[in-house]
């Protein structure tokens, strides 16, 4: 699985017995990106084995305390395990400020550096890259700043066609050239372009997580073609004007965003503690987006190939 | 049961799978006080079944993270739950402005009063007080300025002998009078002791809870006689320089806090995460004081009756 999505919290700011307040990890290719960090997300770490030390970078999408109260404590922690390695952390822009005088407030030396990237602006914005994948950050429309988060691996290698090994005697060393994409000259000079030898790879992979936000048109646009969409889905249908007032999404709403963007596959979360039987939002979301299911705390989907039943 | 602990948290800094941090909730008569406030109290409120609104007074000890960051979430709660009712907060001097200023920060707004009571001092000190019950906080040794709290029962109403009511013709106007002590004039003007038309009530409860400190020896006054004791015992004795040096106990620290108190039971918590057979710090403790327990998360402790096996 290159590509897996866990979800630790799927309530809204009221948590229940069964679900947590926001926190996603993507994990592709072993590398995992921390995606909101509400209250207890260190507990719901453990709790699914996940382990602490291969999170490097920490993505927060706003400053409302359902979505960041857990990080003090993960901070601490990462602390008293003995880290070392630097955390990349992007979110809001005064949030670094408020961050660091908590810390001191509490007395609390961090061992490690914090490499903060200050999210902003009115369109999509490249905040990252490593060797597997880009994140683009992109504005959503919320009570405060709130930001959503494009992950695209980056296109994977082209897979060689192992008879043409032989065939044209290529050497071991020329290989990893050749899977980036190269073409091969042989020991008598001919040119073998690139398509004779590989076939493409497997298709690049990509999650976007959108919350919290209200309906707005243009943010399909922002996640085209995705292939996991995490849209929040606070209230159901009746409850349009609450959702409107309080800058939240309904389920037809997060649907509406995923038919429009042409994804893959819609996830629905970040559900009012108001709404006992999620199962009816799901149903709505349904009737505009068939492939959408509702989030549950604590389950891991792998994006190349999620069930929906 | 008059009085009863249940356990919420019982990890020091870095909580596990199993383990949360700090937070006790004494439930008097039905009215719940609540005792530090570490990340996921609100959720562990809520899997037992725990009526938020129930809540009017909480108690920190010492400003550390694992004690305190799961206040922020609760009182955005109680907030969104509507509450109104006014909260007492007992906790060190500087605190109230630190969760101003970051209640603030996150433009949090609460509809109800927080009334402080600043803890300090160098001895005993009655911080509260009402129809069931006083507590005192005391100071403990620790990194920062730490306290414990002596919640006592006030000394149950006596029962009244019923043959009594009929022999002397006591109205029921009465009764509530003669069961504090009054003493009763009949219709012809004899007066009867209250010793001869009552018996004592039940043995006022009482709980005392000592978390984070070092041993001491004067502590031991500051609860004597308690019926129940809570103590931290984050390290099992052979750690006992670690304990020192960070300003914690060990098993035997907190079991020989006990047996100079004359406490009737221990429960030692606070589990430091390296320690993965909790039987190992109660048998340290047992061999000083056999009526020690070792605490688990999500039980609850009728005081009046403590089974340890």
């Amino acid at each position: 699985m290159p590509m897996k999505l866990t979800i630790l919290g799927s309530s809204s700011a009221l948590p229940t017995s069964e679900r947590y307040p926001s926190a996603h990890v993507l994990n592709v290719h072993e590398r995992l990106y921390l995606i909101d960090c509400g209250e207890g997300t260190q507990m719901q770490l453990r709790k699914n084995k996940i382990r602490f030390a291969k999170i490097n970078n920490i993505f927060i999408s706003h400053i409302h305390g359902d979505h960041v109260f857990g990080l003090y404590g993960l901070l601490s922690t990462f602390n008293l395990m003995g880290r070392t390695l630097p955390i990349n952390l992007h979110a809001p822009d005064n949030y670094l400020q408020m961050l660091s005088s908590h810390l001191t407030d509490f007395d609390i030396h961090l061992n490690f550096e914090i490499n903060f990237t200050s999210l902003g602006g009115k369109d999509p914005l490249k905040i990252y890259e490593d060797k597997y994948l880009t994140v683009t950050s992109f504005p959503l429309q919320h009570r405060v700043p709130s930001f959503g988060f494009l992950f695209r691996e980056k296109i994977p290698d082209r897979n060689i066609i192992k008879e043409s090994i032989e065939k044209y005697k290529i050497p071991a060393t020329r290989i990893p050239a050749i899977k980036k994409g190269a073409d091969f000259t042989t020991e008598t000079g001919e040119l073998i372009r690139n398509e004779l030898i590989t076939i493409p790879g497997p298709e690049p992979l990509s999650y976007a997580y959108c919350s919290d936000t209200k309906y707005f048109k243009r943010l399909a646009s922002f996640v085209r073609g995705v292939k996991l969409l995490y849209h929040e889905a606070t209230f159901e249908d009746s409850l349009g004007d609450l959702a409107a007032k309080t800058g939240h999404s309904t389920s037809s709403g997060a649907a509406k965003c995923a038919l429009a963007a042409d994804a893959e596959t819609l996830i629905i979360g970040h559900f009012s503690a108001r709404h006992k039987d999620i199962s009816v939002l799901e149903g709505q979301a349904r009737k505009i987006f068939p492939r959408t299911i509702a989030a549950v705390d604590g389950t891991t989907y792998d994006v190349a190939n999620i069930n929906v039943h």
